[in-house]
């Protein structure tokens, strides 16, 4: 017990390291030496763990998930799912240093995924649960009256989840793109595929408390 | 002058191996030996023109540039400056195998970018151009009364170029996207940022000739 303890929290620990290495360094600056020595162990003992960079990068993409789902789930939780879903695509923008950090290790993580099998395997897996998180707050909306009934919440989703990929190229790489105006890309796709609240006022009559604030129609 | 033609052709030579050697092996498959070889020349006769793997990366992404500025200049001179935005927008999807390698190599050119100030500043020169195209085709579009007068065509430009990179990235990547879903995103994003045609009626009255062919409203 007490091993599989150590072993899982070792683990961890070089996932985190490897995490931190790619955001700073990128591919050409991860090795599993570096990555080693970020942890502060000997290059064997990470190769106890991962046997290629591709299994390091997997483990970081692990821990990277992990730390999102938490703050994700907590505004899924909000009354209106509508707003949810705002806040949801919000989570994932690069608005601060951290999350500009999680944007350059994704990108190193497409350039794998575009040549490796096993990353590109793992890297689907994120993205069915990335869409299927934003698929089922657009359906909620869509129960509660917040969205358009004849939406195909899927094609939706994989929309939205394109123009958050979109906007962290243009804030990472191709100059820059102020927080404020990130949301508001983000919020018009939002208006234009669920429709302007109230959506079906007459068959769920949307109060107007629960509908989303935005900063401007 | 003979000695400068062979030096411009040799090098054009070297940045077209280096464009397949990428899009086929990605940023770990890229090393000056490999595009010396796929261009069948020594790494010495490489050296010559290339001291780093990040201008080889450059070199190539300026002949991968190249390459698609003919067709983006032939389909901007269309009569209809709608068409011809919706018609340049599509020239950038992967929805061809050629298109697909393009963008293997555009994601790594993204990585290296995250990293590399040298190559972040070819980068964003190059996402100067496309924005431009783009925001003179909807300046054009808003003369000719086939976009709303009151857009910020710069912004419109920037939101439909993260649709197209995010495009990019979920058909590589997070999956499949077949090339008709990938048009209908860009046709319904300029379906809104633009107005649906025509938008000016009583300024400039548009004919239905010079609408553009949308296969569905």
């Amino acid at each position: 017990m007490a091993r599989q303890a150590d072993h899982t929290e070792r683990r961890r620990l070089f996932a985190a390291a490897a995490l931190s290495v790619i955001s700073r360094d990128g591919l050409e600056g991860l090795t599993l030496r570096e990555v080693a020595r970020e942890a502060g162990f000997t290059t064997g003992a990470l190769t106890h763990y991962f046997q290629s960079k591709d299994e390091v990068l997997i483990a970081a993409s692990e821990f990277a998930a992990e730390q999102v789902r938490t703050p994700m789930e907590e505004v899924e939780h909000g009354a209106s799912a509508r707003d949810a879903l705002r806040r949801l695509l919000y989570t994932a923008l690069p608005t601060t240093t951290v999350m500009k950090g999680r944007w350059r290790f994704w990108v190193a993580f497409w350039e794998r995924a575009a040549h490796s099998p096993q990353v590109n395997r793992v890297m689907q897996e994120r993205y069915r649960e990335w869409s299927n998180r934003i698929a089922s707050l657009i359906r909620r909306a869509q129960d509660q009256g917040e969205a358009l009934p004849g939406l195909d919440a899927d094609l939706a989703a994989r929309e939205l989840v394109a123009l958050v990929d979109g906007i962290g190229v243009q804030v990472l790489i191709a100059g820059k793109l102020a927080a404020p105006a990130q949301r508001q890309f983000i919020d018009s796709l939002i208006e234009v595929r669920l429709g302007s609240p109230p959506v079906r006022a007459a068959a769920a009559p949307v109060k107007a408390g629960r509908r989303p604030a935005r900063a401007s129609a």
